[in-house]
């Protein structure tokens, strides 16, 4: 992928819109009240593998070649984009391969299995399991979906943001979670091109600060760790197109706290009845040092996936909310 | 409202698609695996209010004549039937004027507040409440919306159910929380008309049952009480027209303990990753009663609304999942 134009996303969503229907974009009054500015949900937690990146899953399935779909796919995953693919790969008879860390949370295991693929673990972090797809890639003439770098799942995932503004013509600003960088990079090329004075403001953990620290130093930062409970966002590695894009078309990105991450969901919980994973609600958490430079402003927040394990939510609702 | 009809709820739906998006209905593997059948949730859920009650508030509020628009309506609730008239009135430029019991949850009157609603607090119970709005329509010139009698509210509703076959035509059953019973008489007459073998399932709660007892002897039985934490179903009056098209047309009525509604709104976040309020959840509740009966089935459960306090949702996790 060299860049991402409106076009690609344009194209992409006449494949997306098949398989997927539009999320819905809420405005929520009260919370608009406590936060002095018009909040809008844009609920990608209401997909139904409950993420966005399932946006991506089938606009990279639909272009697969048939030889390809034949002999299967191969990725590397947390969660969310496994499951994406997962998905994406039963609704077109594909056989996906999966390969998760050790340690890796059972309930998405449990998930990616239900929808048919094989699973792998391997490896003590991410970055290990990246490394077998490698091996498997050549070994079982698999396809390799890079989470972070195959166009398709780009534009895909970028339909949100023209869904955003079709539903809301005159947004004004969009606080977005950055992880990998497609959900970020979407509303940065769909803005740039139909409105470039919206302000997109990118939200990511303390732990894991990656794409914040390249960004204001205006170098390639990598981090040892991202040991953040937002597992969306955890991300050690900038990949290079996201970052180009990002650097040139972020207007901000706020860093947040664990305390703040999981103060996220609890005031998802209470605002919104939605249930949403750490980077989900990471944009609501965020709103909250952003209130007065978007004060009587009309602002998006993408809840960008729910798959919160129940255990993780049974510890943070012991807290006050 | 003499009777209901599917060609009344095919004209309520080119009213509510102008302002409301059909909700999903998702299929989830790994609940069909526990279960044993084909497991689909309706997500009424996922309405900007939080529950399948704005379907009829739209609906009705569309219908009302411009000069009794500008005049105002009036209503009494627990909750959602509020939520629904108040964010409908708002789209249509209405005053809506809506009376609580004493004690009605906080939560719940701040978010019909919210969407420019005049609160009313009075009397002990929703019984009270609604007694208030006989004196307030005389005296204020108000239109009351009856919650359970307004047959606009009745059509919107119904449309969920058609929604359902379009999704899955080959459905087989479909299980339905029974409160007021708009939602239950919409499955059943959609599914008569379009396919008789369907199998229309109710729930209700053991402390809320009129509605099960009337069922069962064939009369009209009120209760006393109706202290449930599913506040949705939380009814001690059937009335008529309801009463006779459940009675005629439901396959049969599932009644759950305390216990089991709190199990539902616990497997509801694991298995769905969506908070449902205890009538949303009851579904999913009651489907582990009819895993025999339901063997692979193709099942659809309504999750009807979102709208659980944050307290109770506190509650119900300290239990083990």
């Amino acid at each position: 992928m060299k860049t991402m134009t409106l076009q690609e996303i344009i194209a992409a969503r006449r494949v997306v819109t098949q398989y997927l229907k539009p999320t819905p974009l809420v405005h929520y009054p009260e919370l608009s009240e406590r936060l002095g500015f018009q909040a809008y949900i844009k609920h990608e937690n209401h997909h139904p593998t409950g993420s966005f990146k399932v946006r991506g899953g089938i606009n990279f399935m639909y272009h697969l070649p048939q030889a390809q779909r034949e002999k299967g796919v191969l990725t590397a995953t947390r969660g969310n984009h496994g499951q994406s693919i997962a998905y994406a790969a039963a609704q077109f008879g594909v056989k996906a391969t999966v390969v998760v860390p050790h340690g890796n949370n059972p309930e998405k295991n449990s998930a990616m299995r239900a929808y048919g693929a094989e699973l792998i673990e391997h490896g003590a972090d991410f970055d290990e399991a990246l490394a077998l797809c490698e091996t498997l890639q050549a070994e079982r003439g698999l396809y390799y979906v890079h989470p972070c770098m195959e166009p398709a799942l780009f534009h895909g995932v970028g339909t949100y943001s023209l869904e955003i503004f079709e539903s809301l013509p005159d947004v004004d600003a969009i606080i977005v979670p950055i992880g990998g960088g497609s959900g970020s990079c979407g509303a940065i090329t769909v803005s740039k091109a139909i409105n470039p004075d919206v302000k997109v403001i990118g939200v990511q953990a303390e732990n894991a600060p990656a794409i914040y620290r390249s960004w204001k130093t205006g170098g390639h930062v990598e981090t040892d760790s991202c040991d953040t409970i937002a597992d969306g966002i955890a991300t050690r590695t900038p990949f290079p197109l996201p970052l180009s894009i990002i650097k040139k078309g972020i207007h901000d990105i706020v860093l947040l706290s664990e305390a703040e991450l999981e103060d996220g969901i609890r005031l998802a919980l209470r605002w919104t009845h939605n249930l949403a994973e750490g980077a989900g609600a990471s944009p609501i958490a965020a709103a909250h040092k952003l209130t007065e430079t978007l004060a009587g402003k009309r602002v998006v927040m993408v809840m960008s996936g729910a798959n919160l394990d129940t255990e993780t939510l049974k510890r943070i609702l012991g807290y006050q909310l």
